[in-house]
């Protein structure tokens, strides 16, 4: 099992103005890869709390992975917290500078296009194709923009470095009565099966109660067998 | 300022199954009261997990609020976990017993209703409108069901429970050009202002770059004064 976490840097979301939508999508990209997120923390815009975040969660995952806060404006201090959490200056790339001066074509590289060009000693460059302003990796953690396609991009581009696990298959089958009517006979069907991890999460449609059973596992064969059995679990209700 | 943090309890949203859409909900609902989220965690269904999560937060912050795990299935641990968190058993609430028993009015009362009605030791029940299930306040931590529905109801229940803080104000300006262009004097506006907050969130939107500028404050007068100046720095690119 390769464990992943991810930190989610920015004010806009903990105001609750800004609905995040890189978990998501990150979850299912690294999951195609047998990488699992265990754990995730979103932080204000402040350097103390970055800087907790990366390096409790460096040590405890084999991956962190971060979003937000490498723009250009005064409140975006990712890059400098994340040197500051590996004890390194962070410093203009020199191949990330070649980049944009291509790019900008004689147009003028003003400090704040400069400031997206900084890196901490030791990262190595992620691009995405939506910007000329990289993401990077250094050491265990890969660092993305906030906006998501911008982050979707990087994607790729950190896919090389990642050691790859087992995938995890999983399957969901929605049944329409509370969950007390079946928790009983699901948990019986959970101690059946050590390699498939069996979830209930309820939901209301309509004034209507019910559940989606999502069984997930790395084997496929108790998978199948997991399944027959909740199906004829839904069938009896 | 009274600070608070979420706990976001289930598997679900940590492998992108489920967008949780909590968090934007209840940071909205606190900040009208003066109180504002400065951390959420996102942990697995994992015992160990919750219980670190929970210890850490309630000493760091002011409250702790967390959603997710209290339903009737073999996966929903939560209420065990808070309890071993404060050191507590968990057991059948009996006030909230009699409350299911009247709701059940005859019908049979299952081992995974009563799951439902336990709580730590020390607790206070919190209801919502959409169940007889109810959550619960212990010490400084308000545990909630997931199902947004069900911890929208719960809010109405906690209130007399918080402490009320100076509301923050916000306004919100769209500015249509790229963060590299303006970043030097949006900085020099915050530098202006001690008790604002000058925020940048860029977009982009058919392909071209925006960024929202959200100033936020507890002072009216400041923020008027604070918008003033952004609304020229937009007029003038």
């Amino acid at each position: 099992m390769i464990r992943a976490s991810l930190v989610i840097i920015g004010d806009e979301i903990l105001s609750g103005r800004t609905e995040d939508k890189n978990l998501s999508y990150l979850a299912k990209w690294l999951g195609k890869l047998g990488i699992d997120i265990c754990e995730v923390r979103i932080v204000l815009d402040v350097e103390r709390d970055i800087i907790n975040a990366v390096n409790n969660l460096r040590k405890k995952y084999d991956y962190v992975f971060t979003t937000g806060g490498i723009g250009p404006t005064h409140d975006d201090i990712t890059t400098d917290s994340i040197a500051k959490a590996f004890g390194v200056e962070a410093r203009v790339d020199v191949n990330a500078l070649e980049k944009m001066k291509d790019f900008l074509n004689g147009k003028e590289l003003t400090e704040p296009l400069l400031k997206m060009l900084k890196i901490p000693e030791g990262g190595e460059l992620i691009y995405s194709p939506a910007t000329k302003a990289p993401g990077y990796k250094i050491g265990n953690v890969f660092v993305m923009a906030g906006i998501p396609k911008i982050m979707q991009g990087m994607l790729e581009g950190m896919y090389d470095y990642l050691e790859k696990g087992d995938v995890v298959h999983s399957k969901s089958l929605d049944i329409m009565v509370g969950e007390s009517f079946f928790a009983e006979d699901l948990a019986l069907i959970q101690n059946k099966f050590k390699n498939v991890s069996v979830g209930s999460y309820p939901f209301s449609r309509d004034g209507l109660y019910g559940a989606t059973i999502v069984i997930r596992s790395t084997q496929e064969s108790d998978l199948a067998s997991c399944e027959s059995l909740v199906k004829d679990l839904i069938a009896k209700l």
